[in-house]
């Protein structure tokens, strides 16, 4: 079976050894490997992925803990081969409500298999939509939506999330937070075809550029990486000349997005795509 | 009625005036003008569009022609009110038949209205769709298919053609060309989607930008201008992760980019775009 | 001599027209037309440059007011060719006073003969600056620095200026603003190496793509058109690697960026360079 | 003392167990681990930083040459760490003779200490230059300049060469080639400013842009990223407007590329700069 490992520290020293020597003593056999040290925050980050027989999981998921009581370290392990249960999403919003609710009305009617956990956002636009579909709603927002960064990593370890959805969560998140959930597991809606408008008015700098096509993308996030190399999937519109931006963007969020939304996700949850060595590749799904 | 005059000459001193003066006297409302000055290589041109009484448009003519031959400028008047008579079109080609092909398929099969009025090639590949649909072909090109860019636009003189498709023909026109034929006269079939990918190999630069959306772009070519701008019709279609390259290559070319051409052309044909102050905007059409 | 005509209205019709018919009643030369429509806006324009027997500058200069009148057009008639006195600049400054202080100095010291003629600030910072020059100063910004634009286009026509300085000036002139001086007499100091480093964070932006040269550009501005096209000089320093952001920013600040302005606006003022149709050229200086 | 472990092979399977094993076994700390998977070309690489005692060098560099010989991956072991004797470098050519030229004078004048163990071309046009020095050559050109890449790395691990400089190589060296000696192990001159100019014509494409500044980069090769982030030193130059491009090229070439190769070479060989997680850091040096 496959297992991520992830871990945040706050420096490289010390880093790797413990959770090699781990990993090894285990005889897991080890895929891959990406460090990161990003001195300017004193983020320093590991993400590990190995082989290992099912019937070693929970003795290296304890390993792993004991490891990260003992340096303070902040670990996960996690595993892609998810048996028994659905995959259990965390799904972030701001202000845009139809992404999400395309993607809870999928799941509702079987256009995938997954359980939406949690609902996190950083305003209250969004509250009523959680209540509808009767799933526990947080808001992590404070003054002027300021979000609070270490309570959405928190939420989504307590309720164990395999996922973390991005559906129009107009906030980065910051490099630790991604780190956390390394692996393949943060699913990004960007509301822009990529890599051409990557900005955080895609409607608007496409409609510049008088485009005739416009877009949006389903990715998944890598600190440190342009986030067009990790596309899960794409879809488009056609507009005709002299198209109203209002209408275009109108037309995007309430039927381009949603659809891409929901495709994307399937995608992840249902492992036709996974991540390897910082690229989308096709899944064993 | 609409008049666009285009003139082309060796050196901007006594450029503009004759122009000008003759459409002065006749009456003509000046609508817009662009010059350009190119010193590197010598060309010199001005766009001069202009409103006109329809009853007054051969003496413009003739006033032109007049102005040529007193000047030595290379001048053409066209208007875009065809009337009486169907567009006509030369269709430039090298290798690629397929645009070509649905291009000619459309017309006969009355999805627009024109006429194909000769075919222009740089290399032999598509002679025989020539012969297929009974239409001129020219060969302009020389050994490895450098092409005679000045007889391309004789040959466009002679058979009095309204428009200049470039259905994958893969030379860059000249800008004394262009000129010649400015005013929305000349709309070429990129194969990439502008303005992310507006290379030579925009299949690949999109692969290597691991895309999953491919697209194609129908636009005129403005002297000077970023191609992006100038958008007539783009289509675009999704591919799954893992679909290899010449696999893509060939849906785009196969069904993608003779779709995109079909429709941008008769857009253009119908008037439904027109170009105004070197941007498309919706025709009277 | 060379004349440049500058006239903005609210539509296109009747634009070129009046403006045309007396250049050419007066036996003026047309060099140049450059028309502009940005329908989103409701900003016409029209550049005209001309070349006219120096006796008939005033002639041409009442005609235009004539047409102005009658139009209702904004027209403004100006020739490079100053004679007799020294160019007037109009300074624009926000915060940082260092480029402008220069400027002064430079002027002061006689490294450029030129006349500072009033400084205009959407802030006060700069304001003790103009008192100790003696310079009359005038500021536009209302709430939060917003300047009143049309102000601004005001001032410099009643101080009959010949340059608009934007010597760290941190707001964007608008469209209309830049067409009524069009032609070369608008020289913005960008704190950052064009074409590479655009935005309005160009030092930080070049910290984080790790470059080890930072630099600033004096270039004219031409609407709708990329700024790095019309360069008239770059300044540049080098830092060694680990430099923090704070020194690179003070050192840009405090010496590069005021040295490239002065430098800049000489060679303007000075005539060693001019716009020829949208390009930065030797003048004949 | 630190040590660089690179190891490139034709999967990914096994391909971390074995060295990750032997260094832990040998108790050396992990500083650092990349790993990266080309599946298109069959590259799979990884780079280990580890931290070592003095005393135990020699032992770890056995154990890994014993993992090559069981594995027949392509290991190397290198540490920057160079003592009792100067650094060796191979200087790869193709035509320009400058940069090489200046480097070698500048070790000769004792600009810097380092040794030109060799020097590799993919044409004849330096042969001469390796004479003038006494140092010796291989061409490993090809019909047509097409070098033998496996070759270039034969001669640098015969000559126990410590960092590759690429004086104005013209050809791309393929992934792997960049992996076996990853670490900042691989000096490249780029004859454009980086990140504005990266393309093989960086003058055309700066003259194009109508820049007033031009320069050149020295920086580290890391496989799969951006050039312009690993900036060892960039030097500029100014020119005034209307310098014709020959003139140019040949100011950068004759002055410009070579005195920033020089300066390059030297902060790495010195130990001012090294490479640390994928960027330049200021060295201990």
């Amino acid at each position: 079976m496959q297992v991520v490992i992830t871990a945040v520290g706050p420096d490289n020293r010390g880093l790797a050894d413990p959770i090699v020597h781990s990993v090894t003593r285990l005889g897991a056999n080890i895929a891959e490997i990406q460090m990161y040290d990003h001195d300017a925050e004193r983020v320093f980050s590991m993400l590990t992925r190995v082989e290992l027989g099912v019937e070693r999981y929970e003795e290296l998921c304890n390993a792993m803990a004991e490891v990260a009581r003992r340096t303070k370290l902040s670990i996960r392990t996690w595993t892609p081969d998810i048996v028994g249960r659905r995959p259990r999403l965390a799904i972030c919003v701001t202000y845009r409500p139809e992404p999400a609710l395309a993607l809870l009305r999928g799941i509702r009617d079987g256009a995938m298999k997954a359980e939406p956990r949690l609902m996190i956002g950083n305003r209250e636009a969004c509250h009523s939509l959680a209540e509808q579909f009767d799933i526990p709603w947080f808001n992590i927002g404070k003054d002027g939506g300021k979000p609070d960064d270490d309570r959405l990593i928190e939420l989504c370890d307590e309720h164990e999330v395999d996922f973390i959805v991005l559906a129009r969560y107009m906030r980065i998140l910051p490099a630790a937070s991604c780190w956390k959930y390394a692996g393949g597991r943060i699913i990004n809606l960007h509301h822009g075809l990529l890599p051409s408008f990557p900005g955080m008015k895609p409607y608007h700098d496409a409609y510049a550029a008088r485009m005739l096509t416009y877009g949006c993308t389903c990715h998944f996030i890598v600190p440190e990486l342009d986030a067009g190399n990790q596309i899960i999937y794409q879809s488009t519109f056609l507009v005709p000349p002299g198209m109203p931006l209002e209408e275009i963007i109108h037309r995007g969020q309430t039927d381009n997005e949603p659809h891409c939304l929901v495709e994307g996700v399937r995608r992840v949850v249902e492992g036709d795509v996974r991540m390897h060595f910082n690229r989308v590749v096709v899944g064993k799904g």
